[in-house]
C-alpha cells in the first residue's frame, strides 16, 4: 500500500523536499472531533528545526485544511492538509546529482526508479514529510484525549547521557507535553543539548533512543497474529525515516534474564486489574492489558555530515568523494519525538476505530 | 485484517491449540515452484520441541496440503496446508481457567474475546500455531533459493552466553542451516543448552536474543514509507508470540555514537557497489541496497514457569495464587530461530511478487 | 489480495475441485455467536446439486470445524471450515487438457498459471468452491439474524419465464428461505423447472436472473465512495462463478427514464423515515437509507453443453472440437441462490463489524 | 479503506463540493511516465458542465500537480493533484439544511456522520469530486497507451435513444475519444441531446447506459476469486455516483437464453487464439482472455430537479416539500463517460502492475 498506512483510520503522504507541497490525508476519524489549529501548529513547531541545535532552513510549516473540516470539527469524510514548500535551495543538490550520500537513500532510490526520482534534497524520503504526519497526528491526539489515552516521549538517551526513567506516568508526560526539549531531567537535557552543539562543531552528527509511554488504553485491543499492538506501531514507527530498532519495554536488556523476573504477576488494585511489574509493556499476546504500553525507539545519528566521506557515483560506477553542503542537523531525535507521538495516535485511532467502531471517538 | 498478512503473496493463520487442526492458507505464490516436503518436515522438526531442553509435548507435526500443490509444484492458487492436533491434554487447563498466567494472554483473550475464547492451552495464543507459519514458510524459502536469496538465523545471546559475530556470511548461514541448536560457536552452544538445563532445574525460563541475515536480496526493494523493509519484517516478526523487539544491524548499541561512525561509505567492489560497514543493516530510506539485511529479535522468557505465581482470577476480580502444571519449555528461542526464518521468507516473497510480479519467484 | 475478501470480518478460501478439500477461513466475526451446524448442512443441501434438474456428481457436502468455535459458539478467532473432496472422476478431464472449453477459465487459467494450474474438473475455477462460501455463510446469516437483519433470494426468470415482483417482503423472505427451489409463484416454479428439464433434453443449458433482498439493515451504512454499498456487494458478487451482472433496484430498465419518476420521495410513517418508492434500492450515495437493499444478478448459462463445440487446442495452438463428457447441470440458478445469499451475509457482517465495532453482531 | 482504492496503484481522493480544494493521491504508477497537462486538461473539459444542457455551474477545474512529476514525467512516488474550488454560492444550500433532496445523499450523511458532515452542495457526495477521478486518470490512461491498452466509452441509450453498436472496435474508440458528445451515430448523438433539452425545459432530467471498451489488455490478468476482473471494475464503478448498474456484455439480455448461444467458441486468427463471440465480454473465470473487455454502466437520472417533490425535515422528522434551487444538471451521463474511462484506467493499472511489477507500465 506504499504511501497509505491503516485500515479503519488511514493516512496518506504525498510529497518531495522540493516539490510544491508535502501533505496527508486523513480517512475515516470519527465526525464531530473539534480540530484545534493552534494545537496543530504547536505540535508543528516541536518538529520543526530551531535554535543552535538545528539546521538552518527554519520554515514556518503554514499548513491549509482543504477538506474534511466543517465548522471546526471533523466531518468524517477525509481531512486534506497541504503544507507549501518555500525556501527550497534547489541548487545545493543538483551538483552531487549522481554522488550517494552515505546512510541517505539516494542510490536506494536510484535503484528502485531509475533516475527518475525527484532527488533535490532527499525528495520524497526527506524527513520533511513528517510535518504532514504531525499535523493529521495532532488531530488524532486531540481525538484520543476525549477517552483520556495519553502520549508522551522523552529522549531516554543521547550521546551516551541517559534522562531519568518515567517515574509518574501521568505527571511525566503532562510535563514531558510542555517541554520543546522532550528530557525529564533537565540537568540532562541541557547535557545533551551542549553535547550536540559540540558534536555540530565537529560537523559530525548523533543519535539516541526516545521512550514513549500511552497511557489508559483500554485493555483488549489488538490481535494475537499478524495485527498484534506491537506489530502495528513497529511498522508505522519504523516508516520514521532514523528508526532502526524498536523495542517493547526494555526487551534488549532483559531477554536473557529469567521468566520469573521477566512475568508480570496480575494483582487487584482498586477493583482493577494490573501487573506488579510492566516488562511486557501493556502488552499480552499481542493485545492491551489496560496498563500503560511502552516502547523504545533507536534513532540513529542524521546521516548528514559535514565531512568528506567516501561513497560512488551511481552513474558512473565509479568511486568518489562527497563533502556535502547544504543546512542540516546535527541530531534529530529531538524533533522526531514529535513524529513518534503523531504517528502513535494515528495507529491508536485506527486500532480503536477498528474495535469499537468508527464512532468511538468522537 | 487479523490473521491474514500481506499483499502480493498473503499468509492466513488459524487454529487453537487444542482444536481439531491449525492451518495456513498461502496465498500468491507463483506457479511452478517446486514443493519439498521433506524440507517441510524437516523444517518442521527444528520447530518441534525435542530433547531434555524441551517440552514434554513432542507431536510429530504430520501436515496435509489440502489444496495449490500439484503434481510436486505450486498451481498459483492457495496452497492450504492443516496440521491436525492430537496429544491434547485439556483437562490440564480446565481447573485454572479463570487464573490469569502471568506473561500470558489469558486475561487480554479474555477482554477481547468476553469469556468466549478456546482457553485450552492458550487457544489461538498458543505458539503451536507457529508451526503452519513453519510449513507455509518452507515453501516460500525454497521460491527464494530459486534466486540465490538466502535466510539464516543464529542465537546471539541466551541467558547472557553470547554467540559469535557473523563473519563469512554465506558460509555461515550454510552451516546454521544445518544445525538443529543453530549457534555458530560450538562451545558456546553448548553452554546455551547447559544454561537452559539448569535453568529447567530452577522451574525457571529464560530468553535471548536471535540474529538474521538476509543474503543476495536485490537492490531497490522496499517502499520510502510505511512499508518499509523495516516496517513489513517487523511487523511479521513481531507477531510472533515471545518477541519483544526487533533492531537492524545493532541499532540499540549503536545509536548514542556518531554520524560518522554509524554511515556507512558506499565503495564499487567487483564492478559492484557494496558499503564498507553495514550498520544501517543492507536498508537505505526504507530499500534495499543490495547488502545482506541483518535484524536482532529480542526473545522473551517463555511466560510459562514452574513457580507458584501471583496472579489474579478474573471471574471473580480477586487475587489468587497459581502454580502452572502441563507441559512446558524452559526455552523456545533455539526453536523461534525457525519461525523467524519462515515468516522473513513469506514477508520477501511477498514484497518481491509486488515489486517484480507474480511470476518473478517461480 | 486474491483469495481473501474483507476487512473487517474477512472470508479466505482455498481448494480445486478433484483435490483433497476445499475450505474457508472467516475471520473477524465476533464471539459469542451460536454455530448451528445443522442449518450449516441445510444451507449446503440448497447449494447442492439434487434430482433431475442438476448433475448427477452428488456429494453429501460433510465438512468439519476445524476451528474458531468452541462449545457451540464462535470464538472471535478464525473459523476454518474444510469440506474433503471425494467422488471425484479425474480421469473425465485429461484427455482433454489442452482443449479450452468454451464458456469455461481452461484457457485463462492457462494464460495466468502457465500450465501449472490443477485443470482438473475445472480446478481452482470450480463452482464447487462456492460450497465454502455457502458454509461460512450460514454463520454469517446467523450472525445477522442477531440484528433481524433478513437476506432472501428468488429465481427472477429462468429461459423467460418471470416470478412475480417482491410484495410482502418479511412474508415473502421468509417463504422463500424455506424453499428449494427460491420462486415465489408456485406455477413459475413448475414452468421453470420444466424448462430446465426441456434444456437438458436438447442438451444445452439456460441461465436467468436471480433478484435479492436485504431486510432491516440499518441506515448509515456504507461509504461515499469506492466501499459503496454497491461496490462491496457487487465486489463479492462477482466472484460467483456464472454472474455477469449485477444492478440495483431494476437500473437497466429504469435509467431511461425521468429523474422525476426514479427518485424516491421520503416521507414519515410511523414516526419513522421511509421512501415512496425504492428505485434506489435502499441505497443513496452508497450508503443505506433503512430502506429494503435490493438487487439482481444476471447468471448465465452453465457453460459445459453436451454438444459439440469449436475450440482450440492451446499447447498446439490450433483449432479443435471439444464434445464435453463429465457430469454437469443444465442449470446453476436455482443452486446459486443460496451462494448469493451467503456472499451477501458476509459482505454484511464485515460492513456492519467496520461500522459498529467488532461486537456489535455477538 | 473508504476514500482509498486499489492495491498495486492506489487512489485516495479528497473534497466537498463547497470546500477550499478537491484532489487525489495517485500511488505506485512506475516512475518514468509521460505526464501530458494538456491531455489531464482536455478530459477535465470533457466532464466539465458545458453548453445548453448543463448546469450554469462552469468552473474551469484548474488543477496543481504538488508532488509525483518531476520534469514531466512520473517519479514513482505519490502524484497529489488539488483542484482549488471557486464560485461556490453556499447561501443556496443554507436554508434547506434539514430537507434530504430526494435521491441524494443528504439523509444517509445525516445518519453516518450525525449532522456533522459539510452539507453545502452535497459535500463529500458531489460529483465534482469526480474531476480529481479525471485528473488522475488522465494520467493511468497516458500509462496504459504505452501497452497499447485503449479504453472508450459511448452512451449506448439516453433517453430511450439507442445508439448503434461497436462494430470496428479500434476505430469506434479512436473516435469517440476526439467527441465531446460521446455518440457513435451522429444523428443519435443529435437526438439525445435534443432530448436532454427538452427534459430540461420539463424542470426534469434523464439517464441512460454508458458503454465501454477495453482494447489489447493481455490475456491472464485478474483473479478466479473475490478480485476477478469483473469484481474490481464494477467495484470501482459503482463508486461512482450516479451508477446502479453495471453488466459485462449484454447480460442482463442474454442469460436467459441457451448456453449454446452464450459460449464464446475459440478460434486461432493470425496465429492468435480469439473467441467467435464475446457474450462473455473478454473474461472468462474472472481473467482476460485477450478479447476486447466490455461493460455497461446504467446511469441513473440525475436526482435534482426543477419540480416540487415530497420530502422529510429530517431534523424534525416530518414531512415536508423541497423546490431545489441552484444550478444542476439535466443529465450527466454525457459528462460521465469520461469519469467511466479514467476510473477504468485506473483499476487496469492497478491490476497490471500486481500482475507484471511496478515498472510494467513505465
Amino acid at each position: 500500500m506504499k504511501n497509505t498506512f491503516g485500515q479503519s483510520v488511514s493516512v496518506t503522504i504525498y510529497g518531495e523536499s522540493h516539490g510544491q507541497a508535502i501533505g496527508i490525508i486523513l480517512d475515516g476519524l470519527a465526525p464531530g472531533i473539534p480540530v484545534d489549529e493552534n494545537f496543530m501548529q504547536s505540535q508543528l513547531t516541536l518538529r520543526r528545526p530551531s535554535g543552535a541545535i538545528s539546521t538552518a532552513r527554519q520554515e514556518p510549516d503554514p499548513f491549509q485544511i482543504l477538506s474534511g473540516v466543517f465548522e471546526g470539527k471533523t466531518t468524517g469524510t477525509p481531512i486534506s492538509i497541504m503544507i507549501p514548500n518555500s525556501q527550497t535551495r534547489s541548487k545545493d543538490y543538483s551538483a552531487t546529482r549522481p554522488l550517494a550520500r552515505p546512510g541517505h537513500a539516494d542510490y536506494t532510490a536510484y535503484c528502485k526508479y531509475h533516475g527518475f526520482e525527484d532527488y533535490r534534497g532527499g525528495g520524497h524520503f526527506s524527513g520533511r514529510i513528517t510535518a504532514a504526519l504531525v499535523a493529521g497526528g495532532a488531530i488524532a491526539i486531540s481525538a484520543l484525549k476525549s477517552k483520556n489515552i495519553l502520549i508522551g516521549t522523552h529522549i531516554k538517551s543521547c550521546g551516551n547521557i541517559t534522562d531519568r526513567d518515567f517515574d509518574q506516568l501521568d505527571q511525566d508526560i503532562q510535563a514531558l507535553n510542555q517541554k520543546v526539549f522532550a528530557v525529564l531531567d533537565d540537568d540532562k537535557a541541557m547535557q545533551m543539548q551542549d553535547k550536540i552543539k559540540q558534536t555540530a562543531e565537529q560537523r559530525d552528527s548523533i543519535g539516541g533512543i526516545l521512550e514513549t509511554a500511552v497511557l489508559h488504553l483500554p485493555a483488549g485491543v489488538g490481535e494475537p497474529w499478524f495485527d498484534t499492538l506491537e506489530s502495528l506501531l513497529s511498522h508505522a514507527l519504523f516508516s520514521i525515516p532514523a528508526i532502526k530498532g524498536v523495542q517493547f519495554g526494555n526487551a534488549f536488556d532483559l531477554v536473557n534474564g529469567f521468566g520469573s523476573a521477566y512475568n508480570d504477576a496480575f494483582r487487584i488494585q482498586n477493583d482493577k486489574i494490573i501487573t506488579e511489574t510492566n516488562h511486557n509493556a501493556g502488552i499480552n499476546g499481542g493485545i492491551s492489558n489496560g496498563m500503560p504500553i511502552l516502547f523504545q525507539c533507536a534513532v540513529k545519528p542524521t546521516p548528514s555530515i559535514y565531512q568528506k566521506q567516501n561513497t560512488v557515483n551511481f552513474f558512473e560506477k565509479e568511486n568518489a568523494e562527497l563533502e556535502i553542503k547544504g543546512r542540516h542537523d546535527p541530531a534529530v531525535i529531538h524533533r522526531a519525538r514529535v513524529v513518534v507521538d503523531s504517528i502513535t495516535a494515528l495507529v491508536l485511532c485506527d486500532i480503536l476505530a477498528g474495535r469499537f467502531g468508527t464512532d468511538y471517538l468522537a
